[in-house]
């Protein structure tokens, strides 16, 4: 049965997951499946952290991208599985490097374990996560998921390192391709290369997944600007106190020079809460957030153009479906 | 050219080296071109660690093996290289699990750095890893690497839960298969399996590392023992301090069950450093260490069974004399 989080937050706003949603249970259990045999509070750990769910939107991806392109239906679960589970250990590591004991409203596995028990069952997520990817059969698909660990890896030490108070167009969209857009670039491009397809047909699969990906996360910082904290599960404006400038922020600070706090903020101020909690509320009641969503707009219509020629089926318009949600979502 | 380290340490002592040291050359380079193109602070870290060395036995195995079983010299390079940067990252993210802050007398990198750059250092060093194993174009090779790998975490947190003060050789054999066993064993499974020769032939080569990795794992035990701080780099008896008992401790505590020591070791009392110390005194002193020793050497003659039947040539003869440094080391 699939878990209550996914089907109470995906089915009651969209329905792209529908011509998929008997194969994301097979994906559900070949996750749950990969802790059978270890130590027993691994085994809890892990499943707690399949059970915290997420929107499986990469997943569902894949699947819908294979059916499309005529993959076999098996190797399309261990694929959709393998990068499932990199995502979620990317995410374990993540917290534990963000000491964030929330998210998504549940508690972090860092907040329940020692950081040495949590580094160890992340390694072992990606432990598995590999031998899942092995298991699709094709050698070029492991070497593509070699390849987007270590940009995801990469984007979190650049992030650490040189992103914080950087406000550059090109650091930002390095960053989000590396922390988004390279998982969903790899969940389309993987599936084109187990279907039987020629090159240029991969070449669109991955360019789809990628700019998909890329107004994905575009999306997800304007709505770090206007979502409440309730709803997105942190404080309002968390990326800029963090020092993170994105995209609301880039267009607020090309348009408002002169702001004090945008000043404050370029000068490396971004500890000082006062000027930062004033320049957030300044970016919410600016264009910045409608341009910022334009751009999110034309990353989507180029994820749209590349399913172009693609014959109309059910997964072509799920596909379609999926990429209105993203920007969609409530911004 | 060869590190220093490497050439100081395995050519004053061996000569097991030799017949692949031109190769070793090459895998180092395999190795250290890894981080190019990625964050400067992470190339530094990445050179230095490779920088640090070890004695490349792993390498060593796979290129010895492989030559010795006809293997594709380019193929064998990159699974060299492979190998051993797994098992650099299992050793950056035990360094920061055990909060080591020396190792071989080096500074760790988790002494310079901050846990959370060590995390994602350590899960760098995976994925290149793993790409390298994509790379040697054997999916086979690639599941038992991630298989590996996740034998590898399970023992680790195996260790972390249940293994402090616990005196059985079922949990101790467990423990250093899937500390050391399974990646010697991976080196010569993985070596053979990219060879043009039979099943029967690669599980041999299986075998081989699986019993050399076991006496290794033993010998390194004894000489937590027996061995001086300045040499070994850890304070004598630092398995037993920490609650692990090893097996010269098997031994003790099975031929001396009414030593009050042991009766605190066995009671969870192994923090009490004043009965740990005359303890290990105790352990140095009796035949806990002769015995320990046959017992290494019981494996490596069947890791030099495993070679019957192979034809006289330079690589059997330098990996009769690899098992024979792993027991003949100073003890």
């Amino acid at each position: 049965m699939l878990h209550g989080y996914l089907v109470g937050e995906i089915l009651s706003t969209t329905t792209f997951i529908q011509p998929v949603l008997a194969t994301i249970e097979k994906v559900e259990a070949r996750m749950r499946e990969q802790a059978d045999d270890r130590h027993p509070d691994l085994k809890v750990a892990f499943k707690n952290l399949l059970a915290a769910g997420g929107k499986r939107i990469r997943p569902t991806l894949v699947l819908l991208t294979g059916n499309m392109l005529g993959a076999d239906p098996e190797r399309l679960t261990t694929l959709a599985a393998a990068i499932e589970m990199l995502h979620t250990a990317t995410l374990v590591h993540d917290d534990l490097i963000d000491g964030s004991l929330m998210r998504r409203g549940n508690e972090t596995l860092n907040a329940k374990w020692t950081p040495a028990a949590t580094v160890l069952t992340g390694d072992f997520v990606f432990a598995r996560a590999a031998k899942l990817a092995a298991e699709t059969g094709s050698l070029t698909v492991m070497e593509e998921f070699a390849e987007t660990l270590a940009i995801l890896v990469n984007g979190e030490l650049t992030q650490m390192f040189d992103s914080r108070g950087l406000a550059s167009r090109e650091n930002y969209y390095e960053r989000i391709y590396a922390k988004t857009g390279s998982l969903f670039e790899l969940s389309t491009h993987g599936a084109a290369i187990i279907s039987p397809v020629d090159e240029k047909m991969i070449e669109r699969a991955r360019n789809f997944g990628k700019n998909l990906g890329t107004a994905f996360q575009i999306v997800d910082d304007i709505l770090d600007f206007t979502g409440e904290q309730a709803t997105v599960g942190k404080p309002v404006g968390s990326d800029l106190l963090h020092g993170l400038i994105t995209l609301p922020a880039l267009y607020y600070i090309e348009n408002n020079a002169d702001d004090e706090n945008v000043k404050a903020l370029l000068a490396g101020n971004y500890h000082n809460t006062a000027k930062m909690t004033a320049l957030i509320e300044s970016i919410r009641q600016s264009d910045a957030i409608e341009l910022s969503l334009n751009e999110a707009k034309l990353f989507a219509n180029k994820a749209l153009q590349a399913l172009n020629g693609q014959p109309k089926s059910e997964e072509r318009l799920a596909l379609e479906e999926l990429v209105k949600y993203v920007t969609d979502r409530e911004v």
